[in-house]
């Protein structure tokens, strides 16, 4: 199979790196690092073992890459919009387009822009950064879950989850809506309190107000699960993600990162899409909308 | 009549001294003060004019003081434990007890611990801090309403009113439950919010999210003066607080104010005295309660 990766960051460079690694004929695109990467290719710093590639079949312009069957999309959600220019160019009719992105409703609008289309989510459970040009840094975790959202082609669907493990990365399959809102379980408290309080997962949970205010966040999470029905998004579900970031080292989620940058947050999928969708289910999430709003506030104080 | 002041910095040092200046009997309770105050005395420098009182009468411990008709309590209720201590020395049968404090909940603390004790709440509108020992810095307004807890000798709260008016103050009289919960009203979104979000009360009303926040704060707060039956809290006073807010000029609310300078906050009678209320009248405040939880959270990462 052919692939493309557009957004060669964090994500798209650990993935799309590892699928080429392993043989896989892989086009990137590239938006800020074309010239280094098109000279120097790519590195990618691992825990799990690091690699070049000092040759990457590298773009700086959708419109002169092949038709690809997989596109691995490792975008922000912020500039989802550009999705509209530059995937159509590398579509044909059985292309599949994997969204390896948070939030909800990623891939409704994308299916609205592009009726027809093939979809499946990837949520990505990884430490990873870029740390300069062409070079990623893989800290820790890596393993993917895929949910089929619109794919038609069973065959396919299981090739790339193949193609994955096969590069070493490991790849699962869980079901679409259950696997969206348990990740935003975590994601809606955890994004966006390490960066109302600017903070790490740890002292959240240490502080006996702010522990018991997540579990409340993560419950109105399971609250609108519930609501559009959707299975296994449960109180135990709760109580297993806090005994899980208990566990953890202590951690700054990607919003965390995106405002110690001063980069647009994800705040439209991670927040005000979900929070949408409750209210549509006649359902009020108060602490999730408060934590919307301290966002958007947050955001405005460094954004034009 | 013969005055105390308990704690003189920006409340108790600009109504202590408006009533010293006037000709009252006036006893001031000192702390880090003492000293500077002993030899230089008192400074007011208002914008309804400035004058000095070069000498008052200051005191280091309560024990020294003598017997008063009416204390005059300017404390943070952070500090309100000491009035046990304080309190005592400066009682006689019929003294009465103003507490110039913000919260719900003050009144009834102080009557479990004195009981039948004669208590008014002094709600003070005013901008005023102190800047150097010595010197009270008053920016603006300045005017009290009085509101009768437990004060049986109605002649006496009369006589306090027109003292506090002869001073020129402007000095009001007003339904006690009604006016400590109108005061929440406004205090517990600016207070906690202007902390939370780092920030002052205009550009939370600037940004539509944060303005909307506010809003359904306040409407809280109104839930729970409704759920206790205290008359005239409502929605319409809801808007003319924001309307009030709107012609302020920005404004950094006394919490905020602790803040700043690293000084424990009112977490207590500012919340979760009111928002204990709400649950024992079986309500949920959530967005309260999600600001309590963040104020907590921020004085655990200054205070010891």
């Amino acid at each position: 199979m052919r692939y493309a990766v557009i957004g060669m960051g964090a994500i798209g460079g650990y993935y799309g790196g590892k699928l080429a690694y392993s043989g896989q004929e892989v086009h990137f695109l590239l938006h800020s690092d074309y010239k280094y990467v098109r000279e120097n290719g790519l590195r990618v710093d691992s825990c799990d073992g690091s690699f070049s590639l000092p040759k990457i079949n590298a773009y700086q312009s959708a419109s002169e890459m092949p038709r690809v069957d997989v596109v691995l999309v490792g975008l922000k959600t912020t500039n989802n919009r550009l999705l509209q220019e530059l995937l159509p160019p590398l579509l044909h009719d059985d292309t599949v387009v994997v969204l390896i992105q948070n939030g909800i409703g990623v891939e409704e609008d994308l299916e609205q822009a592009f009726p027809g289309i093939q979809l499946v989510a990837g949520l990505a459970f990884i430490c990873s950064s870029k740390t300069q040009p062409g070079v990623v840094s893989h800290q820790c975790y890596g393993h993917i879950n895929f949910g089929n959202y619109s794919c038609k082609d069973s065959l396919r669907f299981n090739e790339i989850v193949s193609d994955f493990n096969h590069a070493g990365i490991q790849a699962g399959v869980v079901e679409y809506h259950e696997a969206r809102w348990k990740k935003a379980v975590w994601n809606m408290p955890f994004n966006g309190m390490t960066v109302a309080l600017n903070t790490q997962t740890d002292l959240l949970l240490k502080n006996p107000s702010t522990r018991q205010l997540i579990r409340e966040q993560m419950l109105e999470v399971v609250s609108i699960a519930r609501a559009l029905g959707v299975d296994h998004v449960d109180e135990a579900f709760v109580e297993k993600m806090i005994q899980m970031t208990d566990e953890m080292t202590p951690y700054s989620p990607s919003m965390k990162l995106d405002y110690d940058f001063r980069r647009p947050m994800e705040i439209g999928y991670l927040y005000s899409r979900p929070i949408a969708k409750a209210h549509e289910a006649g359902l009020r999430v108060p602490k999730l909308e408060m934590l919307e709003a301290e966002l958007q506030f947050i955001e405005s104080t460094y954004l034009i």
